[in-house]
């Protein structure tokens, strides 16, 4: 199962060095995580400790809670104007699971499986551990990192089982393009779409920026979401996916015996969040865009444009390509200089992606920008000492 | 990967009918859930809604917290006399994830798995999962369901890559004997024990009940634990693993690309639960104790002797052989006539369970009561129409 090809995130040197220097009593500057920092509201909280005090926690069902999955439905029709009929929704203890368990299904066999390259690191890992072979389709800013159709067909063999890519994608913040969806629905292989950055979009409406309209019960699109990044349910583990029927027994049989079922709090407090909450979630996305703008304005100021267009997600793939050949370097010595923590490219694959660093948005717009000077500042002077706040 | 081989349960298709029968308003008596119905206490509760009220719940160490790992070694030191470097006792999502997980690190190459038949149901499937061979070797109540070291030594290959079993046993409720782990320990392979019910012990002091003295940071043995069963947190979906240090960079990796944490929530809770409410849980042990004579003593006064000992758990699994062959048409019989749901032995495997069916004492004792009354009704006379409460 290639469990030595398996990779660890490089980011998680960066986090456990940056621990080591708080400790140390200093001040480091996080704009390396994937999560978002702003919180559950308050009073959804407060619902779900209602719940609490009066019913029992125990099993629930192993595809989640009628309820939940109801509540999914309904939020598609509202939100996006397509109906997913409630059997083909179902829960899982984080989207990552989710894609793991149906990414091991469709490689039951064997085969290859394609995902993008720059792009989430554990979709290649998930392959990995199915005894897949993962191929890779190199995406370029230049394109809006999306992968020409013509590199995906001549890439599909005998042995395709699947292709993977997210949407906004991580680290990148793109979408991918409706008629790119469009094609590659027509060449008959499972298409996964991790959706997980879906509602965190600037740049179109959000019924346009999902592939939810394309969900068939017989179709080959599969759509992964969740709760962690929009509805900031991150340290509660919840998930979502839409799969089509003939997927759903096998899902069931795997959710059944290697999960049982999914922490039954962080199901209420999801039916909570989407049925009562989803205004304040909305503020929050004017907050990441407000965030991005300020960003890439003080990147512009410096000579750094972006080169491509942010779409969605809370993320800057930026190119260092003028500076460096060696972005885990850079990321090394932001932190142990200047005290800023950001996430090296080459976590995310290996297509120039030692000239990139990926900036979370999930910080304070003081932070950001205080993180983004001191970056612009080593760039320029490579100066030696870290610069107080 | 063999998905078409792996099971679901068929005291699912029991739980859908009793729900269908629940729907009608007949009140079905339910002896088949492997979960206490005695709850967390209150006062655990309120703690963790204190937590709530302050925290932002964002990921966590995908090893879990350091307070909960702390919690658990001290945990051990207290309660079995045994120190377990914290390092060891790392968090999953359940107990089943972690069991899942290790079983795909020790069988990466392929290989063959040696389980007890009867015994949890899982272990086979996750087996199969990680494409090894399920090796059965068959256990019997006149032996107190313990393999015989000679069977055990004769099934073992150079493709053996480990054994699992449960002490207390899932169905059984009997703990697998010092003599036998001893021998097991030096056959050189990796032994999995799910201790799940560890804990609800009745006939023994726990710290010889438990495996935990075997413990060694460089030895074969590997402990699965959880909250699920003695702490009654089902649905808060928590568990942990207690791993030699060589197995740990892998199940790290794999936690981190598949889990990436376990839901914080849970972990708060159930640090909580084991450092402030240990008086409780202990409380429930005696509960279960009461309920298991309770049956006993019923059972005989009806000429159904269990013929072996329970020491743990909260289950009794009754031989019917003078009466059925068939134990899944036994459980839909009772179900469907007598309103009463258990579940049949041919979950647990193939080795005679079809003369077996498991009764959980998860239910208040009045229940327990008629739920038995109704089986040995329904032995005795096959009266075809349920009987009034």
């Amino acid at each position: 199962m290639n469990i030595d090809k398996i990779t660890s995130f490089t980011v998680m040197d960066i986090l456990e060095k940056a621990k080591e220097m708080e400790k140390q009593g200093i001040d480091v500057i996080h704009l390396e995580i994937g999560e978002p920092d702003l919180p559950v509201p308050t009073n959804a909280i407060e619902k779900l400790k209602e719940y609490l005090s009066i019913y029992r926690i125990g099993y629930s069902h192993s595809l989640g809670i009628q309820e939940l999955r109801e509540s999914i439905s309904k939020y598609y029709f509202e939100e996006y104007k397509v109906e997913v009929p409630t059997s083909n929704i179902i829960i899982t203890p984080g989207s990552s699971t989710g894609i793991y368990l149906i990414i091991s299904i469709l490689l039951e066999e064997g085969g290859e499986f394609i995902t993008l390259d720059p792009s989430y690191p554990c979709y290649p890992n998930f392959i990995l551990h199915s005894n897949g072979k993962v191929i890779r389709i190199n995406v370029f800013k230049e394109n809006n990192f999306n992968p020409e159709i013509k590199e995906v067909k001549s890439s599909i063999t005998k042995n395709t089982k699947g292709i993977i890519f997210a949407s906004p994608s991580n680290p990148t913040g793109t979408l991918i393009k409706k008629e790119i969806i469009e094609e590659l629905l027509n060449m008959e292989i499972p298409i996964i779409v991790d959706e997980i950055y879906q509602g965190i979009v600037f740049s179109k409406f959000k019924y346009e920026s999902s592939t939810v309209k394309y969900f068939k019960k017989d179709g080959n699109l599969i759509i992964s979401n969740g709760f962690s990044k929009y509805f900031a349910m991150s340290g509660w583990r919840i998930g979502w996916i839409l799969l089509p029927d003939r997927f759903i027994k096998n899902f069931q049989k795997l959710l059944q015996n290697i999960v049982i079922s999914t922490s039954l709090p962080s199901q209420i407090l999801a039916n909570i969040c989407i049925n009562y909450f989803r205004n304040d979630f909305e503020s929050y996305v004017k907050i990441y865009e407000e965030r991005l703008n300020l960003a890439k304005d003080y990147l512009n100021k410096f000579g750094f444009s972006l080169g491509y267009e942010i779409e969605g997600g809370f993320y800057i793939f930026l190119d260092l390509s003028n500076y460096t050949n060696n972005s885990y370097e850079v990321c090394k010595k932001l932190l142990e200089e200047y005290a800023v923590a950001i996430t090296p490219g080459t976590d995310f694959g290996k297509n120039k992606t030692n000239k990139f660093v990926r900036i979370s948005l999930t910080n304070r717009k003081e932070n950001i920008l205080l993180g983004l000077e001191r970056l612009i500042n080593m760039i320029y002077s490579y100066h030696p000492n870290p610069r107080p706040i």
